[in-house]
């Protein structure tokens, strides 16, 4: 059986998502889709919408057969280390392709990207720290080493864009763990695709979807932008009276923290540096929603992203130390499956890279346990109950139960 | 100006706080009351019903005329620790005499008590270790090793009453610190007394008085226990759509904070012994509210009081490393005065035998920085702002603001 791997947050997932699994099944001629996703923290710093569990509903649902977790190490990693991780478990999962949407939608100049690179690192890497030390940041300083090399006239991808930008790194990633994994693309759905050619109904991006719950505190415009079991979902969510995650909903308990810990312990958190664990703490204390504590925290020098990050790991007490003491992905932590899914496993169990864990309670690694701890940390403010780690098995094909996450 | 001291809580003030005021004034003969209270989490471990300058302004209102704060290394203290830190500041305020209520009030009963453990020592102690060792509580080790020798028919006070039990280390303290101040003690009123004869109004005792808000979320049934000017601070603390302190409304962020910290970080905080912080650890995965948690957590070996003590602790981040960097109280910090209080401090204030703070921002101290540090996180969850500490003046008079406190 052929897989092709694919990396996901599904947050939530949406029509267009539905796109890029059929489509990436379809270019690559592949059996099934293995997708890799997000835990219940996502790479923009985030507590997911909704928890890894309902998501994996969502995915098994709408053309993915096999879903493993993304650790929370790489899942809130930015976008090198994040696609250091997902790539790793592809290859690990024995892929042999993977397919990322972009805004190029042509492999080609992603391939020309890396060339250019490679064929100017020495400016390349110059520029980037020049850039830094001017007080850019880091994706920023990426991007215009970048483009001081594509202004040569070599081609390649606009690595302004987000999923250029993550697509080059999966592709880097490939490259630099000497992985035979075969890279493809397809190109994003906007709004603005001729709907009736593709019947997959109506496209917005996840954060639109979001944005569009949060403003109304309703679920009903949503609709028209899922597939059907993604709205099920949610309804159930809803029901069982659970708070859907965002930081506004996160932020009494990361004041909390915050004050609580004081910046000398800040500092040890992981991506915390040059001080502004003091900028946190002040905004914190002045600051009773997130926004305002965000507008006061936020700077030229990091983007609004990598300070979300350091909230992240704030909220789970995620430190340097922990983080050196995780090294590459070490398990294969299996979320779901189709019966597809299940064939495929049964056929390569015994030639995955990786150790296929479907208990937690069955494997100890620090990498594990902290995607454990970072489950109860996000139970804790959404209402769930704590432990769904030891207690959730993996799910299966669509016969999933629909109160399994209440 | 002769100065008389006395320990307080003010959780809240009620009728039986102003007779207690009005006669240890009254019995001693002096010009002013001085009060040591403890501020935002108190002896047994819990937060405040309402905020330390909330119950300043009730203690002015109603026979105090100078509050100093009992540090909080001291006012979450067993009561050995917590009498000796407020008997210290009683002494360097310059109190030539302190009282305290008692079920026994009557002072010979607590000295023969101070002469029956001196003349016993070695007895006393060994009987305590040996209790302790055997399982039993702290307290009742004591009480235990007390009896002891009480049996032997030497008299003495009865030191299961817990206000007896704090009397007794009053005296204690002062002989261990070796303080000319003289001590005097009243008989508590109970539910019983005649009130036409004292004009009090009724007694209630302040846990009584919490629980009958807690269980009807109302006020309305407390006014009949408490002076005019602690119901209309009540009353404007609702208004203000405040918290009133306890467990169960701090509990989400203490669950939350355990389970971020994990058991191995608890081990740190300031009396947690002997693995408990593997119980209290899988206590909170486990309930999502305060009772049942701590009907997990409890056991013979330690006092519900003890482990609210840890709780505290664990709550505002109080590690054995922090505590062992605070010695003796080594400030005077001021709450609240009324005239004749000012006029005391403006006779004495070159005779203290501690530096005087009305304004926290001047004075650097682990002590005071850990004050104003619970003061925050006490704020956040009773929905206060925070920083009250660096903003508010000691109250003066009956003058405040009764905004001061929103």
């Amino acid at each position: 059986m052929k897989a092709t791997g694919i990396v996901v947050e599904y947050n939530p997932l949406h029509n267009g998502h539905v796109y890029h699994a059929q489509q990436a099944k379809k270019v690559t001629g592949s059996d099934i889709i293995i997708a890799v996703m997000s835990g219940n923290f996502l790479q923009r710093g985030e507590p997911a919408f909704v928890d890894k569990w309902t998501r994996t509903k969502m995915a098994l649902a709408t053309g993915v057969d096999l879903l493993f977790e993304l650790p929370y190490r790489y899942a809130t990693g930015h976008a090198p280390v994040f696609a250091e991780g997902a790539i790793r478990l592809l290859d690990a999962a024995g892929c042999t392709a993977f397919c990322f949407g972009s805004e190029e939608g042509d492999i080609g100049v992603f391939k020309q990207s890396l060339k250019n690179i490679d064929s100017s690192r020495d400016t390349y890497e110059f520029t980037v720290k020049q850039a830094i030390q001017e007080g850019t940041s880091y994706p920023k300083a990426l991007n215009k080493a970048y483009e001081t090399i594509r202004e040569r006239g070599l081609g390649g991808a606009d690595l302004s864009k987000p999923n250029n930008i993550l697509g080059f790194h999966y592709m880097q990633a490939a490259m630099t763990i000497g992985s035979d994994i075969m890279p493809s693309t397809i190109q994003r759905l906007g709004a603005d695709y001729h709907k009736d050619s593709l019947e997959l109904g109506e496209i917005a991006s996840a954060t639109g979807i979001r944005k569009s719950y949060f403003s109304t505190s309703s679920l009903k415009e949503v609709m028209d932008f899922v597939p059907a079991t993604t709205g099920e979902l949610l309804d159930e969510w809803q029901e069982a009276g659970l708070k859907f995650g965002n930081w506004e909903s996160f932020y009494p308990y990361l004041r909390f923290i915050i004050l609580r810990e004081g910046p000398e312990k800040l500092a040890h958190i992981a991506d915390i540096t040059e001080g502004i664990e003091n900028l946190i703490y002040k905004a914190a204390k002045d600051h009773s929603s997130y926004q305002p504590f965000m507008e006061t925290v936020k700077s030229k020098r990091y983007t609004w992203t990598r300070i979300q990050r350091m909230l992240t790991h704030i909220l789970t007490g995620f430190t340097y130390n922990m983080r050196d003491s995780m090294h590459t992905p070490s398990y294969l932590r299996l979320l779901g499956m189709t019966n597809e899914g299940r064939a495929y496993l049964n056929e390569k169990k015994k030639s995955l890279h990786l150790p296929l864990i479907s208990k937690a309670a069955s494997f100890s690694d620090p990498s594990l346990d902290m995607d454990i701890h970072a489950s109860s940390i996000y139970a804790l403010a959404t209402g769930q109950m704590t432990g769904l780690d030891y207690t959730t098995s993996p799910i299966i094909g669509n016969h999933f139960s629909s109160n399994s996450f209440k």
